[in-house]
């Protein structure tokens, strides 16, 4: 049986506004009626209702996670950074997955005004090319933080790695051992990570004398069939001596093809590619990753949130958190 | 500016009552004070607070799940089945993984009565050894349902699947194949699904004429270091000839440390592992496995959650659907 204010109430033959203000320690009750209200509840194990305190409080201790997708390595470290931060400030946590919908992101943000939420933390969808969602937001004084997939248009605290630096490097290194012809599977080209990582690639050629292909810079999306098909017609037809491939979901139709078509890894051609899988290590070939550090990310972008919330800063908040990813380099890029 | 009953009662100089009345269509209102109101509303962008609307319904429009990891492919599979039911019935969902910890979980559930949410799905840490917290939810009559760890003192609905007979069959399988000498990797004693797998691991064996190594049950925990020390310690003094891993953080350091000692998988060693990476196929060796349903296994725990919610069974509720796992058979069972 829950037991609410008005069962105290009726209980001891008093208002419920006279239970409530006893309940939270009112000067204008007395001592003896305060003692009377708090041995009831306690008699009844009665507890605050949450939704009601948070809007006595004008505070719901909840934020949201809008992002992506739910089962990704990388999103799921990101939570759990997010997570352990807000454990400790005692704060629960709402998600939105959007399964790369701007639909469904748009949709969710709607929500989350009006005092559902103290904050909202935003990774954009794939789709996402406009962000007057997310302006709503803002105009409504509502504390956000964007993370990974960002928008430069907006004015808001951002947490994201070195794509640029880290595109760069991975290119690089495969140039260096004499790759000539390196595809870059790209994911949704619009998304502010996959621009930053292109640029890196295309800049660590133009550091060479040797002329990238431009019909090697593949676009991939969220339709994982057609991503197989893509990858496999790019060797089939246009076959390079190395990937790299820019997101996780890519990694696995590679190995996929390249088994298919009996094209030797790192023999016929190296693979590289973003990835926070553990199992990196133990893939035939072992594959040479990018690791973004997802869970210092979340807790990253969690704390500016709190921050914000708790009203920490001087205007202007920090704009961009940038933090640095790793190259791991194992037997898919190396020569046997 | 966040604009509230009080700023539009204000501004058209009504009282917060009638304005309320208004918006909720009241026949005490007049229709032209109820459009006047109407436009405001609207032009102001009002959206009613959702907290004070739960309040007001005594529903909160919210699920959660309390479950032991979030960087686990299983769980968050599972959540995506939940996620995809919660969102058709415009449901929020909160998180809050407990990382395996007791203390986390009924911590977690304090905070869940009280009408924070309408329903709650719980996976138990593999910490957890008695139900108080869960009975003590349920005397609160929150609708409750239980996935993949369970236990069977408590009434409550629960999907699993069918632990016992995967664990029968992989090792079965393992025994018509001519291994002898097969370790079961548990993962904390304790749990319902470990139980119910050990058992079918001890059935297989009782089907043959062979006797099992009681020393081959090995006990692994949360404990990442500890369980590679076991493993390896495993492979180093008391040699299988073949590995069940029963959960899947277990099977990297499997490979890891054949890898270390040289022993080579399946010539040497067999394996076979619970696992619902989409990468076991690329493993050097591909690894066998055994898929549990998880997305199908959230979407029912899901729905039979809201139809608790929304009372639509009558007493008894179901008590235990079953879902079936799937073994694939690849290279890290199969002699080359």
């Amino acid at each position: 049986m829950k037991v609410n204010l008005k069962a105290i109430a009726d209980s001891l033959n008093l208002s419920i506004s006279t239970v409530s203000k006893a309940l939270n320690n009112s000067h204008e009750i007395s001592t003896v009626t305060k003692k009377r209200v708090i041995a009831k509840a306690k008699e009844h194990n009665y507890q605050a209702n949450p939704l009601a305190r948070a809007l006595r409080n004008n505070k719901s201790y909840t934020i949201a996670i809008v992002f992506p997708e739910i089962d990704n390595n990388f999103f799921s470290l990101i939570i759990k950074g997010v997570e352990n931060v807000a454990h400790n400030k005692k704060y629960n946590i709402l998600i939105y997955p959007t399964n790369e919908s701007y639909k469904r992101e748009k949709s969710s943000l709607a929500l989350l005004g009006n005092g559902r939420v103290d904050g909202v933390m935003i990774s954009l969808s794939s789709e996402t090319k406009e962000t007057s969602h997310i302006e709503a937001l803002i105009k409504e004084n509502t504390p956000i933080v964007l993370f990974d997939r960002v928008n430069d248009k907006i004015q808001l605290p951002k947490v994201v790695t070195d794509d640029y630096e880290s595109a760069f490097k991975a290119t690089k290194y495969l140039l260096d051992g004499d790759c000539r012809r390196i595809a870059f599977l790209s994911f949704s080209n619009h998304l502010s990570t996959n621009k930053l990582r292109v640029i890196g690639y295309r800049d660590a050629y133009l550091k060479t004398n040797i002329l990238p292909d431009p019909g090697l810079v593949i676009s991939c999306g969220n339709n994982d069939q057609k991503n197989k098909e893509t990858i496999l017609n790019l060797l089939k037809f246009n076959r390079p001596d190395a990937i790299v491939a820019s997101v996780e979901k890519l990694i696995a139709p590679c190995y996929d093809s390249c088994k298919k078509l009996n094209i030797k890894i790192p023999d016929d051609i190296k693979l590289i590619g973003y990835s926070n899988s553990q199992i990196a290590e133990f893939l035939n070939p072992s594959l040479s990753t990018i690791v973004q550090p997802a869970f210092e990310m979340g807790k990253e972008a969690a704390s500016i949130l709190f921050k914000l919330i708790d009203k920490k800063y001087r205007k202007p908040e920090p704009q961009s958190v940038v933090l640095s990813s790793e190259i791991f380099i194992r037997d898919s890029t190396t020569a046997m």
